[in-house]
């Protein structure tokens, strides 16, 4: 009940801060941006000694080395979290930009304005850096942030959000602005996503068993993040030398993020030529072959294995390629439809009638030609920062940057004009 | 059980509809949509006929006069469906837009394309209608859709849905496009928004309770109109006469509706000016004044009366205006963020500094200056028709067109980039 109030608290504040932040310029957020990064740097030591805590409580909880690496704020770490943080200042301030102004016939002049989305909740439960990167994205966005992390990275957290607040108040910006649930309490979260008269939405960064659960519990919409089953198509036009390159750069530049190939699609003309090439250089790459019956002849002699019904609906996320060979454009875009999770697809091929056919049709959040899966992503498509990647269709797709925290409302210029 | 499994069926065949939808072009959809309306002027009388059995039950049931009245499709009405039908032809097709296509240092041609949403779920209660148009919107953005409509209507909907479905057929589009959950089973409803595999989005059109119940049991995302408490704020330097007419246009050109005015708020230093000639005018139209104490003072001898505290969080949809005075735009501002629905909100200024205060920080899906509120509608700003009005704020917000029914993917077109 006490965290149901306290939660209710944070919101009410929240929403009050957000709408100081809606009008505030963008010289005083990138001010304070500017001193949110100032505050780390100074207070290093402060923020390593907290650190020290988590991690000691995570050895004792036997976390694995891996995760207690992640868990480590480094001085290199503190480093790149205030410089993220000085990027964000640098990028062009997206609110009250005004589009589509255009006079209607009675004169009324009607168009749409940008304004931040309001108050935004983040419960993710990665590494302490994204407490920095998610606060200074909802700052610069305009948006009031209220921030909930994992548990093994509690005093961590809590500090980074103290030293952001004193950087807020140097710029006399509402403190509240930035917010950090400050218990280890799972009620918090199904408080927070119950809180839709204080919050506009909810982005969950983690796991799929945490994002599922916002999805199930959340009454606020959520933007999220959830396969990342992407495709390489190799066209029977498609440049023999790229078609081995992107598929290797796709696969292997990269394996454990979402924006890696899991299948490769193949089109039959091709398969004599291409398979070898891509077997023999994925072999090398120590990458795992799962095949279906037409690719595993060409394949078997480079490790190929066959695979599973199961493999085409699996993300690896690991140094393993489904394989498959098709008949056509169509069956390809077919097999993507059906398996595939609406994130990234690429087709490879010089034929510019099927490469038009593949960007039309394919639904997914980034649909490519001659390119690698692995551009996917906020910094390569210039959008200088992102809060994640929407595998939804409404409101953003794709990247989420400073535009995905906005929103558009109508605005009406007249001269007493009324309706007849 | 069985309507759980008609449902999904209904969604399956409704996904692969859409994938069929979004890649004809804007003349296939025109040429349907044109059949569409022939067919329902050419079945009139079949139409007619089992409108009959709806009116015949109407009755029966008890329904009132106006309710009966609302169910009649009688020759005009149906003329005006086939007429809006053709209207939505008449529009721009939304689809492959392609919009901020920029080069990338290395070479990569990254920007987005409009797309359609996919499937559309909308569950109404209003009149048979909204059958035809919600249909014709939905062809036209390129979506499927899936209709649910009021249990008083269920014999004129089928009807509608099979004409247009015979429309459909003669463009060679999928009749599956658009399809009728053809039970008064409200487990339906529930079968429906459970069912996020298939079905993207969900646009209810109804009373609060409809729509309470779709936000409480949705998986899938909603677009949806709650409240309309909308403001006209009479600043210090409006213009008499236009203060006068925009009030009055507000609030009594048409009461029952969602962006009539539901509360003035008057700046102290017109108060004495301005209210006792709003006080006459509302009166002689049949106005009731709900007062705040000090424009009570002005307004008790034109038949003002004293407000209660929830008369400023109420939406009348009728001939009642709440008023209040307030001492800035500061509190004018405060009172709409404390009590309004962030639907539409209007100042009454010559002051362009104020204006353009109030347009900024004031967060409504409309907010307009020196016009009436009664403006904010998809007709009126030029969308062709809608949807209905958003009052959220991811995706759409304000009035829903056709673009609200689409959205924009990532197109990147490369030479063979990989990532380093």
């Amino acid at each position: 009940m006490d965290v149901i109030v306290e939660v209710t608290e944070m919101g009410k504040r929240a929403r009050q801060a957000a709408r100081e932040l809606a009008r505030v310029s963008g010289l005083a957020k990138n001010q304070a941006l500017t001193a949110m990064a100032k505050e780390l740097l100074d207070n290093k030591v402060d923020l390593q000694r907290e650190n020290a805590k988590d991690l000691q409580a995570g050895r004792e909880k036997g976390l694995s080395s891996a995760m207690l690496d992640r868990l480590n704020l480094t001085d290199a770490r503190i480093h790149a979290m205030a410089e993220g943080i000085s990027q964000v200042a640098a990028l062009e301030d997206p609110v009250g930009e005004i589009v589509g102004m255009k006079p209607r016939p009675n004169g009324l002049l009607i168009g749409r304005m940008r304004v931040p989305l309001g108050v935004i909740g983040i419960i993710y439960e990665s590494r302490p850096n994204v407490t920095a990167d998610a606060a200074a994205l909802a700052v610069k966005s305009g948006n009031a942030v209220i921030l909930r992390g994992g548990s093994e990275a509690l005093h961590s957290n809590r500090a980074i959000v103290h030293m952001l607040g004193h950087g807020l108040k140097q710029a006399q910006l509402p403190v509240d602005a930035v917010q950090f649930i400050n218990t280890t309490d799972r009620a918090a979260v199904g408080a927070l996503l119950r809180l839709d008269r204080y919050v506009d939405i909810i982005i969950p960064r983690g796991g799929k068993s945490l994002i599922e659960r916002v999805i199930a519990d959340s009454r606020i919409p959520v933007i999220k993040h959830l396969d990342g089953i992407c495709h390489t198509y190799i066209d029977q036009d498609a440049d023999l030398d790229m078609a081995v390159t992107l598929t290797l750069n796709g696969k292997m530049q990269r394996t454990g993020v979402c924006n890696a190939t899991e299948t490769l699609l193949v089109h039959a003309a091709m398969a004599t030529e291409c398979l070898p090439r891509i077997g023999q250089k994925l072999q090398e790459a120590g990458c795992v072959m799962r095949c279906c019956p037409e690719s595993l002849k060409h394949l078997q002699s480079w490790g190929g294995m066959a695979a599973t019904d199961e493999d085409w609906d699996t993300e690896y996320l690991d140094a393993i390629l489904s394989i498959k060979i098709v008949g056509s454009l169509e069956e390809a875009m077919d097999h993507i439809a059906n398996h595939g999770s609406q994130h990234t697809d690429t087709i490879v091929t010089q034929n510019h009638e099927r490469a038009m056919r593949f960007v039309r049709e394919v639904d997914s959040s980034s649909v490519m030609v001659n390119a690698s899966t692995r551009f996917s992503d906020g910094f390569e498509y210039g959008l200088g920062a992102e809060m994640g990647i929407s595998t939804d269709k409404l409101h953003v797709r794709g990247p989420v940057g400073l535009e995905g925290l906005t929103t558009l409302k109508y605005i009406v210029f007249g001269a007493g004009q009324t309706r007849g």
